[in-house]
């Protein structure tokens, strides 16, 4: 039930220190969400357009364990922890050769286009089950 | 009739190499643009939510002559170099100290909510005047 | 003894749902730690090119409460909660008019050129007394 | 001989106009070149760690023909128009479904550690014959 996302690391990504940029992490898993999204066969873009609904991060924990570094082949693996009508937690990890360098406990919420919590799509609620 | 706008560089903006990636001077430069069109009174979220008018990058030729470092306290430079009724080419450069070191010019439009090119605003044309 | 430090949203920060993209926040709380160590005295490059010591983010607990927009003017607040030799304990919320958008609780520790943990600035570690 | 590349267009590649930010696509033509000079058998982080030269930009020119918009697949197209001793001249596009939505030319040139022009290594200058 772990959803697997290959990316690479470019020039974008790194700072000064030669490692990846804090906050890309943060792009990194996004990412790798918005594959999972696409798996359970739930159109984002769509979702907005007829609906005005769009995914958005309520919360987030993360440890940063090692750096990753320019042209590393990096595996984002996504779990789901919980879910209920409103939120889903999503565990989600960054892996280069099997090590653990990133791992967050992302909580997403889905918002309507008044700003208000939207009830997640069915897909995303029948994730546990 | 030059807009001057200072920014300072932060490890966001940087790469391995130890310099300003170059696809940020383009962030740079844009943030010069949105404050140089609020000196001319234009808000650029209100013309978007009342007219869905945004504004456009068309066209942007960039020499890249010496590079941006982490900390450098930068300057944006501003001027007009030609508009007519579509259409607005800026030239922007990035100096540090009085030195440049990014110069572009860039070709702005103005576009509709229907992704039609917009007239741009009254404001804007009258630069050259 | 909170730091403020105040920034503009521009183009860059948004994202297609008319709000800051998630991982911005994460730059706007990395800009103001860059504020506030300089104003502790302490020249980060110089660190870097004298010592080979960066500091690093090892965790981070965030909070999305409100989001913020484009042009919207912010205030990111920084707090020292907990110093020891190794790391040390920031509070950091992104304001808008008073009220809280963003709060974050973040650890960050000096790495070493060797990779290994370093002990903190004295300048740092008095923060707390 | 032309090098071709593939991307999606995220959530961190837009903004709030609904399309992706225009700084973004030197990004995406960058992952591209980063991808073509592999194919090479150029590895850029041995070549920085081992004689301290990097890639860099010396100068683009670039066209905004359509809009990307969120979830796109999109394919950066890579040619060489020109190669020298110290520089080469890329043509890059980047394109939907067949239709160019951006094109470039870009100037790359080698940088030694000393920040001075380096020679550019023998695999990409023979590109041209």
């Amino acid at each position: 039930m772990t959803h697997r996302f290959t990316l690479r690391v470019y020039y974008e990504d790194t700072d000064l220190a030669g490692i990846v940029y804090y906050a890309n992490y943060l792009k990194f898993i996004e990412r790798a969400r918005s594959e999972w999204i696409r798996t359970l066969g739930i159109d984002q873009r769509a979702m907005k357009e007829d609906t005005g609904t769009v995914f958005a991060v309520r919360r987030i924990e993360a440890d940063y364990l090692q750096p990753a570094k320019f042209d590393d082949e990096l595996e984002v693996h996504t779990v789901t922890e919980a879910v209920t009508g409103a939120r889903v937690v999503l565990r989600q990890d960054v892996l280069r050769d099997g090590e653990t360098l990133f791992t967050a406990h992302v909580t997403i919420v889905a918002i309507a286009e008044t700003g208000h919590p939207a009830r997640l799509p069915a897909n995303i609620r029948r994730q546990m089950h």
